[in-house]
């Protein structure tokens, strides 16, 4: 699908000179003119901005990320294109300054190239974003419109932010490479809050490489970029305690997954999460929705009927919590973040559905983070890897979650999945 | 010093109607009026619209905070107040909501009077407070107008956050209460971060009652209220591995509570900390710097020159901070959070130094935070009580710090503390 090159590919070209951020960037808009008026990915673009840039950056850019361009999702603060934050309450609202992250893409010498659609504060109310391969479908949510523009080949980078399953979620659904680090590796200076225990920034890529790189300059870690080392990691297929939520299809591509990578000579065995890790999963919701009745205190405060119904439900929901019920749910969160390296055991990572299936129809709703709410509460590092398609042909992700603080393994883990699965 | 009543008095006296807000508003203003030439607290006063928003909240405001006038430090969003961040960058910047903190006290009827002055981002270059005991001495930061006012009497409550010292140690060196939670207990949404894991909000208050009220209500919870109930906290004498950086003044001072805690029935006795407790400190300064950088990208990017050579400084050490050198800090912070009820054993809290001594001469510097930069790294719940004086006849505050999560017993210790300190 993707008719621009990798940004890995991009870079190389851009530093000996083959290729310019000019023209990157042309690619870029007209592949975008070409889908967007399908897809609907964007937000705020201005192509003539961004060519602007482009020349600027090609006559004195430099940093590692030269001349790529990356999607910004609405929640996260710019300077100088408006952030809306996906409610009609900051409809035109101009930050003061970037948030951290789009200043550490900008100083590596990336373009922000506009901003992608944003469910409301990133919540479940959806924005205009459809699923680039069928627009009767959603995109997922919250970070609809990275997911989608990375996924069609509007742009090579993209950040997201995941507070449930706002990165793994659509970008299985729209098939690309999303990534949702350990807890607090990318800074969240600038972008708008929802749950401050649960926020976490990530990026979408059309390769695991090209993820890695991204978040390796943004982080400073040069030890998150994957090369072409081999790596047989040692995988753990864990159908999860919410198993029963996953369809045909997400049962289908994780024994798929599974197959590929015993074919492909990787180490696959079943694995049982521990039992009194079922009640991660209600605690993560306990913990999102008391935590966002309080960041969104000032619109309830101040605007509640410009609020959608659906937010409008959590908040009311988070306001009848407990506080001693809020604080149990975090002493489970605890207890599982301290008993993660147990349950992995020697394994080094886990492989688990991204999804519960295909991307669902409609565009009323951005489906279901049954799979993702558990290890964002356990501040795993996490990658969903494209590659497998479901009976409606729509791209079906599987995920690979690896140990808080463990990136780079999992990330080279990830890889070798992606490999084994393009392997067929 | 105070002339007008405390949180609680007046919040019974507007209950029963007795006081009215625009009273007590008017109240505070006189004092500001007579005090703010030297004292210098606030950032931003509209007395005239104070006192409108005040006759507002007479006629139609409700809630348990009903019509206590509240200063908000300047890094903290307000709607309807400019919010300058202590930088020249953002002079004159209108946030488009108020923070969550705010929004939640306004929820519950309080009236915000002002914004109070806060050093460069909450880091060490000065504002233009002073010390309301001696204007020749810092008042301490970064949270120095907030302490100073409510010190000074000019307003019964305010908003502070710490990241290293810039609650307790403002609040010892003004002579007020000064009350840092655990970490995340209050809301941080709209509050300008420094560093992620460790930014906390924290507020000032006459008494300690009166901070755990308003804290009581901040957070919904009932429980954090300190009511009349006798506590005779078992309480840990601890010098701290930094006992060396403590003056005559704060030496005087721990032993001097610890006498009157005796004579009050109080259990004291000494305690050690952990051996492998000695590296907290250098650990909190290395998370500080290298989470600073980050959040601090933006300004570095685009505006560099207009930031001080202060924080600069630490912007530069943050740059140099190698990932693994920050991830190993974090896991001894960590280490130590997962050891602290053992640290503690059967004590209810520890009794620590608020700060070296009284504040030091001059207001090119806001004092060391050597005695708090632990507590915050192990997201303690700290309150720093006044009634103590040093040689020169400034306040001393000793500080009582409980484990994570245990803010009730902290604040209850504290409230016993006082009491016996005003006994003398």
């Amino acid at each position: 699908m993707s008719r621009i090159p990798t940004a890995l590919e991009a870079a190389k070209r851009i530093a000996d000179g083959s290729l310019t951020c000019e023209a990157l960037t042309r690619a870029c808009l007209d592949r975008i003119a070409d889908r967007e008026p399908e897809v609907q990915a964007w937000q705020h673009l201005d192509p003539d901005a961004a060519l602007a840039a482009a020349r600027r950056i090609d006559r004195s850019g430099r940093g590692p990320l030269k001349g790529l361009p990356v999607g910004v999702k609405d929640i996260i603060d710019t300077a100088d294109m408006p952030t809306g934050y996906g409610s009609p309450l900051y409809d035109g609202f101009r930050p003061p300054r970037d948030a951290a992250c789009v200043a550490l893409a900008r100083q590596a010498g990336a373009l922000v190239l506009g901003k992608t659609v944003s469910t409301e504060f990133a919540y479940f109310q959806p924005g205009k974003t459809r699923n680039p391969h069928d627009a009767g479908r959603t995109p997922g949510g919250s970070s609809s419109g990275s997911a989608a523009a990375v996924a069609d080949g509007m742009v090579p980078l993209a950040f997201g932010t995941q507070t449930a399953g706002s990165v793994i979620r659509p970008a299985s659904y729209c098939g690309c490479v999303g990534y949702k680090p350990t807890f607090g590796l990318i800074d969240r200076t600038g972008v708008r809050p929802f749950a401050d225990s649960l926020d976490t920034v990530g990026v979408f890529a059309a390769t695991v490489e090209d993820a890695a790189f991204f978040a390796s300059v943004l982080t400073g870690r040069p030890t998150l970029r994957i090369g072409d080392e081999p790596f047989r990691p040692r995988i753990g297929l864990c159908r999860t305690h919410e198993w029963e939520a996953a369809g045909r299809a997400a049962r289908d591509a994780l024994d798929e997954a599974a197959r590929r990578l015993r074919a492909a000579g990787i180490e696959v065995r079943e694995v049982a999460l521990p039992e009194r890790w079922r009640g991660l999963f209600e605690a993560q919701k306990t913990v999102m929705a008391y935590e966002g009745v309080r960041a969104c205190a000032p619109e309830m405060l101040t605007a509640p009927d410009r609020l959608s119904a659906k937010l409008r439900e959590i908040l009311e929901a988070g306001a009848a919590v407990a506080p001693e019920h809020y604080d149990a749910a975090r002493a489970v969160a605890a207890d599982g973040r301290a008993g993660f390296g147990d349950a992995l055991g020697a394994l080094d990572v886990l492989l688990a559905p991204s999804a519960p299936g295909e991307a669902p129809e409609g565009l009323g709703a951005t489906g279901d983070p049954v799979f993702n709410r558990v290890w964002t509460l356990l501040g795993a590092s996490c990658v969903t890897v494209p590659g497998l398609y479901g009976p409606a042909g729509l791209p079906v992700g599987v995920q690979v979650v690896g140990r808080p603080g463990d990136d780079r393994r999992t990330l080279a883990a990830a890889a070798a999945v992606a490999r084994a699965l393009s392997a067929g």
